[in-house]
């Protein structure tokens, strides 16, 4: 895989302890057009505040990222490593530090070791000649048990173009912006404001439709650089290549979102939840989203326990339009409740053996109207209490 | 304790599994002023149904109550069973059945066994030559580790009165109405729409502001019942006599929901969570629930880690006015963060020791205006993750 134009690099700085690399480094050779979208948490971290400015001007270069510390809750002093962080970075690079995107992941609260970031950042840059996207990937994460990345290349009439994606995150990741972080790279050519809204969609049908404790970070960050060197005649909206592009840009966030929900913090199940029949899909979400985000059913997913009343019982207080006599549910395709009640014969086993699989999907149909909506989520384990519980030691 | 005019009974019906007394009477000798506040999810379980219509009236004389069996999800059998039911007792009691109650808690989704009513029937009314309060208290729980119960006598002008209650619940525990089963008695004479407001009020200070799991039961009920034979003088609204009355009640039942918290499922810790500060009392009281409901912040507490960033991002996403810079918060009487940030020197050590206490109190201050909301959590354990995962079984 090539997407022109793109290097990268990372180094061992022990931000929060030796042992990793865990401060790295993507860089275009030239100015890209890019978008992003933000935690709407109030408690925003620095870098995300900068970021956010920064990127108004729909123009990135390059971005800094590290784990081990999520510089949120550091006041003004974290704002000021951030800036000079950065202002460090765009210096050896040669460029405006305008053009250069910052991002932090881990723990909260602890003040960031900008002299960790002063010695890292000369090696950092000298890297760019032989690092890959893929070693990005592993830098970023936390308490992520294997990296996620997606490529996906598509041939123009005049072009060949590569999308490729890394996200990070397993543990305080809910639906409302972009969840955690994800960098998206691609040598396309791509109109500025097409870039925004194909963005901003594909976010919204992948990243923004899991959860998997329904805590909501104060550093998500979800990134597109296009620095178009693929050659490729510009995309602009309304256009048959416009369609293609946000399709593809589509599958890979959602593959990536897919792959976060399988490493969600302790999951040993992966669930997509359908609830189709409601009256509009705001509502179809709202129920969704409150049978993913239930202890109840995440536990009951856990122990493999066909309980599908909990669901019913979380429908109901999701806030979304319901007739308890007109719900019905399945585990992949075995019906276990009908007009709001158990569906009888032998659905208990059935059900049981669906919920025995890795993978399953729950569908609920609340029989009212024509509105749906999709999420994924895991289940709700022992072992998200044992990393939580110590996540600081 | 005496409530006069009050019997019990309990029995043994056997209604999910034999071995334990799961069928209860509270029976008034003479028809009792009652309120009663239900849970506001939209899949009611057909008891609640029933109950809700029937206390319109402002009047009750008896409450059937069994565990085992939530008649949720059970459709227009349910309804036929719960109806059945009552009408046998209220046939045996000899008082018209629109002034029965009927709760259940227990298992959603499954058939209530109108058989094992039948039989155990006879022998319940029977039974309430001598049966207690306090056996009553026991037959109601379900994953319930001791049974709760609080009871308090005044002293008026005129006579003496008792009120006495109890409650069962330990996990679906959420506030937004009666969050469980809780049962309220007293012998004083209360004029009914004044039972109706301090009964209200009483709620919305106790068990509106517990939460274990966030999860909204089919089934919460919280029931009182005054039959005035203490003889003392009505009480009625705008009184000192009124004023302990509701002081008293609220007292009550807020020492009812501590110990639902206290024995909220695998709960290790009991925390109190004051917010301070807030833009007015209603903000105040989301930031405290995002608190108390974030997966990530209870593990910390079961881990007994000084997380305190983990708070500040609960505060930042539970949608109440927040401004970053003003934040502080409190472990007892420690402070570990001020101006939104870390407050240095030995904090991290002292916050630490609170954690490891069994009780403590969380402090936010939003630093922003005068609202404040106290609430009540426990903590996120394995043990909370093993009863869920198999509780059906």
């Amino acid at each position: 895989m090539e997407i022109k134009g793109f290097k990268f690099s990372t180094v061992e700085a022990a931000i929060k302890k030796p042992g990793r690399k865990d401060l790295a480094l993507i860089f275009s050779e030239i100015p890209a057009n890019a978008a992003a979208v933000f935690t709407i948490n109030k408690v925003k971290a620095a870098p995300v505040l900068l970021s956010a400015e920064r990127i108004t001007s729909g123009k990135a270069q390059a971005l800094l990222v590290n784990s081990g510390n999520a510089n949120a809750c550091t006041g003004e002093n974290g704002m000021t490593v951030a800036k000079e962080t950065s202002r460090l970075v765009a210096d050896g690079l040669g460029i405006s530090d305008q053009l250069l995107q910052v991002s932090s992941t881990g723990v909260i609260g602890v003040q960031m070791p900008l002299d960790r970031f002063t010695s890292a950042i000369p090696p950092l840059i000298a890297g760019l000649q032989n690092g890959t996207f893929a070693e990005v990937a592993q830098a970023i994460m936390t308490t992520d048990t294997f990296p996620k990345m997606e490529t996906k290349s598509v041939q123009t009439a005049d072009a060949n173009y590569t999308i490729a994606g890394i996200a990070k995150g397993a543990g305080m990741i809910m639906p409302n912006m972009a969840t955690m972080l994800s960098f998206i790279i691609t040598d396309a050519a791509v109109a500025p404001e097409f870039l925004q809204k194909a963005f901003r969609n594909s976010v919204n049908s992948s990243f923004n439709a899991i959860t998997v404790d329904g805590d909501m970070s104060t550093n998500d960050t979800c990134l597109i650089m296009a620095n178009g060197m693929a050659g490729n005649k510009v995309i602009t909206d309304g256009t048959t290549e416009a369609d293609v592009f946000e399709n593809t840009l589509c599958e890979l966030l959602l593959s990536l979102a897919k792959q976060i929900v399988k490493d969600g913090e302790g999951a040993t199940k992966f669930v997509e939840i359908r609830v189709t029949g409601a009256v509009d899909d705001n509502d179809a979400k709202k129920a969704a989203m409150s049978i993913a985000n239930s202890s109840l059913v995440k536990t009951a997913f856990f122990g493999q326990d066909a309980n599908w009343g909990r669901i019913f019982a979380a429908v109901g207080y999701s806030g979304a339009t319901v007739n308890p006599l007109f719900l019905s549910l399945r585990f992949d395709d075995v019906c276990m409740a009908e007009n709001g009640i158990f569906a009888g014969g032998d659905a208990e086993t059935r059900g049981t053996s669906v919920l025995q699989q890795k993978e399953f999907t729950v569908t609920v149909d609340l029989g009212l109207g024509n509105g749906t909506a999709t999420v994924y989520t895991s289940d709700l384990s022992h072992e998200y209490v044992n990393i939580n519980a110590d996540y600081r030691t």
